[in-house]
């Protein structure tokens, strides 16, 4: 996914907090949840990657608000470190940040937006700079969870360029120009009225990836 | 899938042959099952795609021996056309034929094969000629079912080079030679010491596909 011909990406996580390690252990599953498995670069799983968090503290471990704050915290720098392994993607040009809203649950939400980040598709329209609401909009369609039509909802760069199944008027070079200005490309989707909720994390797919993967030989 | 833009792959099948309706979707299910639905350029689903089995035929339905034969010829048929798509994906060079044995069931056989047609991963080292086994191995190892790596082998046009969770000593250069000199590249992997099976076919991931994916503006 990252480097898997290194096959290693190490995080380690130092504090000076006290916490129990089942505290730990806990907090940490649900940081690397919504950080760390929540990019890729190709969808190429890596074999050997680890986080590990290490405690150091004594004394009475954290509880209530400080745990929460603590955790809050946590995730901060795990969704700091993962964006910058897909910033520093295999050729990447971009960095794109996905937002799927108004689904069923959070789990559809996240089944939604990895299908647009796993979308090759997708990948080299962002690379072109295209704003190409098609390839972002079908790939949420076959992934699976039932999307509303009449809610939906596609902005790009805060562009809004789709709405309840039809694409909007707008200006497209501008907008490609905004995209090629921009380190950063923002994707945010509504796929109905409900709860549900997620952020992913991609980069471009770009002749840079395919030079990489192809000359390299075992 | 083949060409998301245009959205459409018809295909048209007819015989004179005489077949109930039931039979005839029965048949081509089967058939579409193993052909049209076990190929993938990108993995991006297209949105338009149809196949159609029109039976001219009067009389009799076929029965026995020579619905078994109909459905033999009709499987074919699928996979030459299904075979055709992949072989002319967007800036193809290579047609991958996987073909995945030792599993615990058909239905498993091909979510390792779909996983392994899916990783951009081995599509590069297909571009590249290499024979690049931790690709290959590694995709059939996050794919989800259970591997047997004491019963595993690897093949790359019918050269064995893994096998038991090692990889072999073989000519590389010269298998690297034989993979560039060849359209068609066959990946044969067996995981196990059961009966499940299954056949996909992919293409291969070069500048080409990123030139007509990226350079395409909507």
């Amino acid at each position: 996914m990252i480097g898997p011909n290194l096959a290693t990406m190490l995080s380690l996580i130092m504090t000076d907090a006290t916490l129990r390690p089942t505290d730990a252990q806990q907090l940490l599953a649900s940081a690397v949840h919504q950080s760390f498995n929540a990019i890729n670069v190709d969808g190429h799983t890596s074999t050997n990657d680890t986080v590990l968090l290490l405690a150091s503290g004594q004394g009475v471990p954290l509880a209530g608000t400080e745990r929460a704050a603590f955790s809050q915290d946590l995730n901060e720098v795990c969704t700091d470190l993962a964006k910058q392994i897909v910033n520093d993607g295999e050729g990447a040009t971009h960095l794109v940040a996905i937002e799927v809203t108004g689904a069923a649950s959070d789990a559809e939400a996240r089944t939604i937006a990895e299908a647009i980040a796993n979308s090759p598709l997708v990948k080299t329209a962002i690379a072109g700079n295209d704003p190409n609401w098609g390839r972002i909009v079908s790939a949420a369609g076959y992934a699976g969870p039932q999307i509303d039509l009449t809610a939906m909802e596609l902005l790009l760069n805060n562009v809004p360029i789709f709405r309840h199944g039809t694409p909007l008027e707008y200006d497209a070079a501008a907008l490609s120009t905004d995209l090629a200005s921009h380190r950063e490309v923002q994707i945010q989707l509504r796929v109905g009225t409900h709860d549900g909720s997620a952020k992913y994390w991609t980069c471009d797919l770009t002749h840079g990836y395919v030079t990489i993967n192809a000359e390299y030989h075992t």
